[in-house]
């Protein structure tokens, strides 16, 4: 993973009108001087100051551009870096990046210049990651959690619990030392609470990620009923005020993704489903069938029918919110469903309430203080695991095992909550397996 | 066109590691000041230097950025700008430039920061427009062509033409002064002489048109022959060989375009062709019919059979080449048919020439040698509009028409090359034209 040498990406997508190519490692102002023509060269540059000029092939110039230097370790991966700002086309980030591999740099991997910084000290692991999250998130709930996760605020959280588990184990590790004379330096008592102290916290953490996910993979719903009940009435209508509402700073924001919709800047995507009712044609029972394990996978499920209609009978998870709602309440007077939402779809009717309900399946007081919320599965599995070594810990307190096999279960816990920010991690295929999964030039 | 005030557009695409928000205008560090958080204000920033701090709602982080400050004159736009550079998410994005708006910022019109470049006098018309060229430049040929204009090879070439006609005119125009003493201080020989010197000029510049459009433009290539002559798996051949080319640096380059191949430099595209045989059927006689408009309109088509087959019977314009190619040439010992390629598609024989042939049907020797090559329908119209007066006033010495209508012509043609550089063009609506056409940030 940690090679060495100048590396070099785009760190922007092309199709602007600029475009900038990063270069990072000891030698990057040298390499990027051999191929530049400005006022004075980039090796006289001090840090943090910019520089026009042209890229040169020889002597042709291929582009007129803007040339940023960074110097050690005041940069993003913590070494001697550049970024040039070029005109936004293929043609000029091809030629620029193939003269600087002449010129002794190579071709980033994905996620190496993350992967140096983390290797530099200036990020840890799951900082690393949030740079991955914050640029995948579409919603502001995504991004409160990418920030935070970003700035450290999750780390913190995450060195504080270790730190106690480190104190747990030296208490019991002073013990250990001492273990001829039978002296019980950690109270066992005191042992317990600290131990169930900490178990409430991994717990927390780890049902945070039911929240977590949702908030940045967005949260699938389902809208099932009898045909012509109103679901694509209502998904056109939720799905066509959001749109509305986004494109407000032209050309700013990505193509919204199809039959998807931010409510209180959360995500929700929407399952296709094709309408649910009895039948004896073998095709429409296979796409039923089809509907009904999208709906048994969907987070949240609207049960919609028409006034004087019934709602289907679905088996719903406990993890499972649904959502009984009423179209077409225009054309009645009586409400007299309970618990049910009256909306009228075509006329507008309702829809906010409808939104609230939906925005209220996730709860994001926690995230807005700035808790730490857990929402990468692989920060998940590390608490699970954390999870049921201190479990085992606290039943060998319970059960009067030996201190050294307690501190055993203990250490364990450790390494598991250190693997999330990094700390404990020394094997390159794992961090490989991170880093890789970024694009190339973050 | 030119509306005052601080402007902000994203300058690079989106969906990148990093995105750079431009900001230009006087106030312009006042605003970016009023949302970011660093070691210093910003307003304390000397001219292009570089500051890694915080965009702030309120006290709430939106991201951390790298902003650079540019002070006035020493910016593109030539006032004073900032250029923000965030993670590359289109949340990001649209919130900070909503922040920035509600700081005194408004979003920037398509092509504004060109068109305030221009204004500035940094930039002529001509080079403004090669702006957007070079962007969208996807070939060596295209690219060099926008870069000499972008770099003002190209204007230097239109103002020395214009002095000259400026220059002719004041000799008129003394004449006239002197004109009630019957004195001929123009003589009328070296007046033509100076004339048809300029028309020359004028007259290579419009002809090179139908190079600079091919080469910006790419070159549009029909293959045509009988069914199963090998049509697909010639294009096969030469779009895969260049994509196999184009890979090599992998993540940089734009999706290729279907079904279009660079060759020496010059993209050339090819056009969907049917295949050409006699049909009674209604429904293919039409396809054929759009088939032979396609070729009509090719610049080049390769006409394709058999060893023993025979060539499609094409009617082309002066316009055009054909380049007649014999397939499946490894089948076969003898090579009679004369002025033919023999090539096999499939057994990548031959296929180095008829690349070789289709590069020579654009001359780029005065493309390389930094010579003035035009390829906008805009110059190419004004040249011809020039060319029109340049030959009225051509006639009018030949004719012995007065001095002042000969005046009047001249006049005419250094208007219409004016226009090119933008020196007479003082219209809003022209220019708005011109701006409108640039995409955002540009």
């Amino acid at each position: 993973m940690f090679r060495e040498g100048v590396i070099v990406a785009p760190a922007t997508a092309l199709g602007g009108a600029i475009a900038v190519i990063r270069v990072s490692g000891e030698g990057s102002i040298d390499c990027c001087d051999a191929i530049f023509r400005g006022r004075k060269p980039l090796t006289e540059a001090a840090t943090h100051t910019i520089h026009y000029g042209d890229i040169v092939d020889d002597s042709q110039v291929v582009d007129d551009v803007v040339v940023a230097v960074f110097r050690a370790p005041h940069s993003y991966t913590g070494e001697e870096s550049v970024e040039i700002s070029i005109h936004g086309s293929g043609y000029i980030a091809s030629k620029v990046i193939s003269l600087l591999c002449s010129h002794g740099a190579r071709l980033a991997e994905p996620g190496e210049f993350s992967a140096r910084a983390f290797a530099a000290g200036r990020i840890d692991l799951s900082q690393a990651e949030a740079v991955a999250d914050i640029i995948a998130a579409d919603s502001r709930a995504a991004h409160t959690l990418a920030a935070t996760q970003m700035r450290g605020g999750y780390s913190d959280t995450l060195n504080a619990l270790r730190d106690s588990l480190i104190e747990l184990t030296a208490l019991l590790e002073l013990e250990l030392d001492f273990g001829e004379e039978d002296v019980e330096f950690a109270d066992r008592t005191r042992l317990s609470d600290m131990l169930s102290k900490t178990m409430h916290v991994v717990k927390t953490l780890k049902e945070s990620f039911r929240t977590g996910n949702a908030i940045r993979n967005g949260v699938s719903v389902a809208i099932v009923g009898a045909p012509n009940v109103g679901k694509s009435t209502l998904l056109n209508r939720l799905v066509g005020d959001d749109r509305a509402m986004v494109s407000d700073i032209a050309g700013t924001t990505r193509d919204t993704i199809e039959e998807s919709v931010v409510i209180e800047g959360i995500r929700f995507r929407f399952v296709d489903t094709a309408g649910i009712r009895s039948t004896e044609d073998k095709l429409e029972k296979m796409g039923i069938e089809r509907t009904l394990r999208a709906v048994s996978k969907a987070q949240i499920v609207i049960n919609m029918c028409e006034p004087s209609g019934v709602f289907e009978q679905i088996s719903l998870s406990d993890e499972q919110h649904e959502i009984r709602v009423v179209n077409k309440a225009d054309t009645v007077t009586e409400r007299h469903i309970a618990g049910a939402l009256y909306i009228s779809a075509r006329e507008n009717i309702g829809i906010d309430s409808l939104r609230a309900a939906l925005a209220a399946t996730i709860d994001t007081t926690n995230l807005y203080r700035g808790e730490a919320i857990v929402s990468n599965i692989r920060h998940y599995e590390a608490l699970g695991a954390a999870y049921t070594a201190l479990t085992a810990a606290a039943d060998a307190i319970a059960n009067n095992i030996s201190s050294e096999l307690l501190a055993e279960d203990i250490r364990t816990a450790i390494h598991h909550i250190g693997e999330i920010t990094g700390r404990t991690i020394s094997s390159d295929t794992v961090l490989h397996r991170i880093f890789s999964s970024f694009c190339i030039g973050k």
